[in-house]
């Protein structure tokens, strides 16, 4: 185990570094994808029970569909091709014979979902339709890093159909809603909503919606979207149904997904130099208990106390671990659980047997002082959830205090630009709304995370014209 | 709605047909795949959810690898390579470019894991080593049926390495035992556990272990395997480890696989001439309630009544589901849930309302007087809960009465086999061990289903020279 990158002058690599040496990752043989781990699935598991349960919360249905897409398909609608043909993984040969038409690998499923809309919607009883899919999905990267982009990786991906414009403007904010909401209070992951500029939209929807995320490098991170697509999107697939009237209407259609690129989000906003910080909801490991003894008296009678505290800990369904591997020393061990993130620990030795207490320590204080308590072992099951709950508050505030010192109201692009450049950031500014203007924010490399809804600044950050909206100006990932 | 076709003299229509009518799946334009839809989806998510807890029990862990695998690591065992050739999707274009080595899309995940398994193992310590995967795996089938084969399904493939065969033999049996446990206890379908002759194990297995069903058409599945892997396959990744004594050793591998094959399975074994049986642990929904009115007065005092129903057994877990539709008639709605095989339908009219009753329909009942039960509206939630279990037990011992009815003793091939080819079931017989005398069963269009552990059978079911051991012979999907 070799020492961490510095996490403040290396970010990047401490990345890396950190999830390779958590075993989250490993690298591949397949170029551009990973491993992902039993330690790093385990938070995708989490993430995927806490969301399904929401998804199913608004009516949305599982189902599953092809992976392998006719190549035709992608071509149907004009802008989805443009958008993603440079990503498209082909499959040319199946079972020896070359085949007499390519598949795709589906890089997203609304071209085989509408496919099968058009079979299923062909009245207005039939909408609003909503679908969720979880799977794989290719997209050819060149520069991959770990969950934030791979040639392949995992995700929901919901689509719906409605009747109306309004209601599919409701799906694709509800959808957001429901992200931002998992991002603060399942992950303590602060998410800023808002709307995406034309260039930056989703190829093939007339409006894209996201959540931004902003790193502890100060770059930001696009950790999720939604979309309502642009009609000719299913009209594209003959997607069309009776409506009261008798009319033939095409439906309004949503698409909105979220992947895997969470728990990159989840490991740069919290972790530290010492490792991983993993919020208490999604703790793979909540508490590791490390019983420390000398004399074979202290071994039997510490590990017969520290069993029955697990037993406890289990009962109120508190995800923990007993380190009592005894050919480490408690040091590796508190070593290798602080790399893995874990909140809490609780260490109990020979002087805490006696005065029937444990120690309790905060995986996120640095303070020695505050870092370590000693709890009564009789409330330990109580002091040790009431501590993971304030953990999980206070890396939320700590991340949104982190974000709004970073977070600058800023008027010309010219005078931000050369600091965003050089230290990242947020830079709140305003915008005209012409795309010439926009593409200037390239030049320090940063790019419109997004539109806001508030309006505090009056000109354009570059052609000093009328600020049609607030916009969000950051470099990202 | 068409009528479905007879079950019993057109088992193979009248699956392909009830699985669409009952909106289980839908034909999909990628050639030999097919959607899953809601109904069909919700059905393998809580046989995945039963599945994952049994398999986290045995101490397995969930990871993720790669679906791309590049095309030299298929090579790599011979056998596999052989075994698997035939059925391979190749990517050979990625990003618009021709890649320089093709990559398959995995049709099982043996190889890229022990790949990883020569890093992950490098000590004695190290081992046992037990991941699990959820997963979808391509291979290119001709002849496909939905659920049963198809060019890609969906999965479940355990791999663990152990340092002695027979631990490795432990977990192959340990996991066949889960595996028969869950199609019994969970989906109601005998399972017959054997062992698989040489020419029908697993392209690199020293021993493939099965669970054997039999569907209502007389016709074998196999409904799931367990393999111990020859040492050579993990030899042939550089898997290997340093023992205690310090020697360089490799380890004894295992794999297992549980697919929605499992789908197809629950549906061939219970399905009736009104469609769908779904047995109530793993049915999406186990109650429907069907209010019945034909005054306004009528319809407010029983809806009140029934949506009262609902929220209690709501409130008990029972997936139930309100049938308040009122453009539909109560006898289309019958129909509608018979067909999906909701097992319990609670119906409540003018007349039930006085008597505080409701009438308790049992959808596997056919015989009129057992199938409608009258019972006090105030005991409801006990009612259906225990009526639930009756029909899960019911189902379970329905199934085993008719694979007993179904299985012969059988002494000459040539005098069952024409019995076999015209009628199918199971026949028990003995078997010298002999390759020859196996290929015979196929002039019967049958085969070996498994080995097994009883011995009644002195000779050999061609040849006549003594049997080694009893074997199960049919035809099989």
């Amino acid at each position: 185990m070799n020492k961490l990158p510095d996490i403040g002058s290396n970010f990047a690599e401490w990345y890396q570094e950190v999830l390779v040496q958590a075993e989250v990752i490993d690298a591949s043989p397949t170029k551009g994808c990973f491993v992902i781990r039993p330690y790093g699935y385990a938070m995708w598991e989490g993430i995927q029970q806490e969301l399904d349960k929401k998804i199913k919360a608004l009516g949305v249905q599982n189902a599953y569909f092809p992976l392998l897409i006719p190549e035709a398909f992608l071509k149907k609608e004009a802008k989805h091709i443009e958008g993603f043909s440079p990503e498209l993984a082909v499959v040319t040969h199946g079972g020896g014979n070359k085949l007499e038409e390519p598949l795709v690998v589906r890089p997203t499923s609304e071209t085989i979902i509408y496919h099968m809309f058009a079979k299923w919607i062909t009245s207005w009883r039939d909408l609003p339709l909503s679908i969720n899919q979880w799977a794989n999905v290719v997209r050819w990267e060149m520069r991959t890093r770990p969950f934030v982009r791979s040639l392949e990786f995992l995700w929901q991906e919901g689509h719906t159909a409605h009747a109306t414009h309004e209601e599919a403007v409701t799906m694709a904010t509800n959808a957001l809603a429901m992200y931002k909401d998992l991002y603060e209070n399942y992950l303590a992951v602060p998410a800023i909503a808002g709307v995406k500029s034309e260039s930056e939209r989703f190829a093939g929807a007339d409006q894209t919606y996201t959540v931004e995320g902003l790193m502890q490098d100060g770059k930001a991170l696009q950790m999720c979207t939604s979309h309502v697509l642009a009609q000719s999107f299913p009209a594209s697939f003959d997607v069309n149904y009776q409506d009261k009237d008798g009319t033939v209407k095409v439906p309004h259609c949503t698409s909105w997904g979220f992947t895997t690129r969470s728990v990159g989000a989840l490991i740069m906003t919290h972790g530290d130099g010492n490792g991983l910080i993993m919020p208490p909801r999604v703790a793979p490991i909540q508490v590791v208990i490390v019983p420390i003894f000398k004399t074979d008296e202290e071994r039997t009678a510490i590990l017969a106390k520290v069993r029955g505290i697990k037993k406890d800990l289990d009962a109120q369904g508190v995800r923990c671990v007993l380190d009592d591997d005894e050919t480490k020393t408690p040091g590796a061990k508190f070593f290798h659980w602080e790399l893995r993130g874990v909140p809490v620990r609780v260490e109990m030795g020979p002087k805490d047997l006696v005065s029937n207490n444990v120690v309790l320590v905060n995986r996120i204080e640095t303070d020695k002082a505050k870092k370590k308590s000693v709890v009564s072992a009789d409330n330990l099951v109580s002091s040790v959830t009431d501590l993971l709950q304030t953990i999980q508050n206070n890396l939320l505030q700590r991340a949104r205090d982190r974000m709004r010192s970073q977070w600058h109201q800023a008027d010309k692009l010219a005078t931000f630009g050369p600091q965003m450049d050089a230290n990242g950031g947020l830079y709140q500014t305003g915008w005209c709304g012409s795309p010439d203007c926009e593409a200037k924010v390239k030049e320090f490399k940063g790019t419109i995370r997004c539109l806001l809804d508030e309006k505090q600044h009056s000109t354009c950050m570059h052609c000093t014209q009328p600020s049609k909206t607030d916009i969000l100006v950051a470099k990202a990932y």
